[in-house]
């Protein structure tokens, strides 16, 4: 499979078509950027991380009924993935109070919740990605009740699945964002990524994290987190 | 029924005790407050404005089965309600997109919304009163899901009766916002105030702003619209 034109470069990845009007190629960057674009930097080896976790994760959630666009690893930082278009929301799940959760409802971090949350934010940048309901969504036609109830439930179960498979490598599973497309026939999948950029993942015994928040905290010690994690899933010695 | 030691001073209302511990006393101010308190000002007369027309809609509402806190206007200004605890959450139903809406999702100001929305704002100075949801309020604990099931569904039933009245005296309801209290036998009832101070109002033809916004937006003509309100409710001539 080979990529022919980019269709897309974001903040962390590049999207290419192939010969396969039904195949992208993603290809992971190791760029990095937080607080909405303020912060840049470099992560060296996260593409590689990050295109590796989650294509073993999306492979386990297939596993689980769970349909992710996932198709092929093509390379340590290639993938080919199902064409989707992304539905325009972040689907967060929070299972422990953490970054703007904590600031914006001034809950102490580390607080873990009596129940797992959903929040959707507008996928916009020039809007600086709000939060919204799912009112809002259905009022301003950005998905159908059934699409959320869809991304809703699906959400809920990847939570689940995630849980046990970190909890089962000692890492407690803060939270985390999803991302889901819509494949030509009209499907709804899991596309995107799962990885350290998108998870708070904290070592269950000390708390250490093993994230991105290393990176936007200036912690120190970010690649060997990263790597830390791909050690402890097996896709590393 | 006599005022006896003042419970609370809000930006718009004085709370007092009286000698039934089941019924305070409202006093209505003419202070205005906009943009979370930091532009400061005085609507002479709004005081009566809001008092007595919220004590108007509140008992409409009461005949169609919206439990509130009215129990008996005293004076232009002053209003006898049932002792409440408020559920702190702003409940906001936007039915046009307007103002913070519009903004924040870069929806035109004026667009009909494709239904009614419905969105939770935490009520605390301090966090600036962020938006919240259920999943937030539940993980939080900050009230039940069958009283979010309560509130949801007299909100939605609020919207479409004050929708019917105001359409009725030639004033489109732009979007407003309620807030709800426990008594102390644990019911749910609507309490706080139902004004130009609470809700965007548009003249039905002219879409003429008949509320805060004229305030807000420095517009002038800010208690001429307040009285126009109350001349089409058939409270002034």
């Amino acid at each position: 499979m080979q990529k022919s034109e980019q269709l897309y470069e974001g903040k962390a990845k590049k999207v290419f078509k192939t010969d396969d009007p039904e195949v992208y190629i993603v290809d992971y960057k190791d760029d990095a950027t937080a607080f909405d674009g303020l912060k840049k930097g470099t992560i060296v080896g996260k593409g590689v991380v990050n295109n590796r976790m989650s294509n073993l994760l999306f492979q386990m959630l297939e596993k689980k009924g769970i349909p992710t666009h996932f198709v092929k690893e093509l390379s340590e930082r290639e993938t080919a993935v199902k064409k989707v278009s992304i539905v325009p929301l972040e689907v967060i799940v929070r299972n422990i109070a953490a970054g703007s959760f904590s600031k914006r409802f001034g809950v102490e971090e580390g607080t873990v919740l009596k129940c797992p949350t959903l929040e959707f934010c507008l996928k916009d940048d020039d809007l600086h990605d709000p939060m919204i309901n799912e009112y809002h969504i259905l009022a301003l036609g950005l998905a159908s009740k059934e699409d959320l109830e869809t991304i809703t439930d699906m959400t809920f179960r990847v939570n689940d699945a995630l849980k046990e498979f970190f909890l089962s490598i000692g890492i407690e599973l803060v939270d985390f964002k999803l991302e889901f497309g819509r494949t030509t026939d009209g499907k709804i999948i899991l596309a995107d990524e799962i990885s350290p950029d998108t998870c708070r993942l904290w070592d269950s015994k000390t708390h250490e994290k093993l994230d991105k928040d290393r990176f936007r905290r200036d912690l120190g010690g970010v690649e060997d987190a990263y790597h830390e994690v791909m050690r402890r899933i097996g896709l590393e010695k």
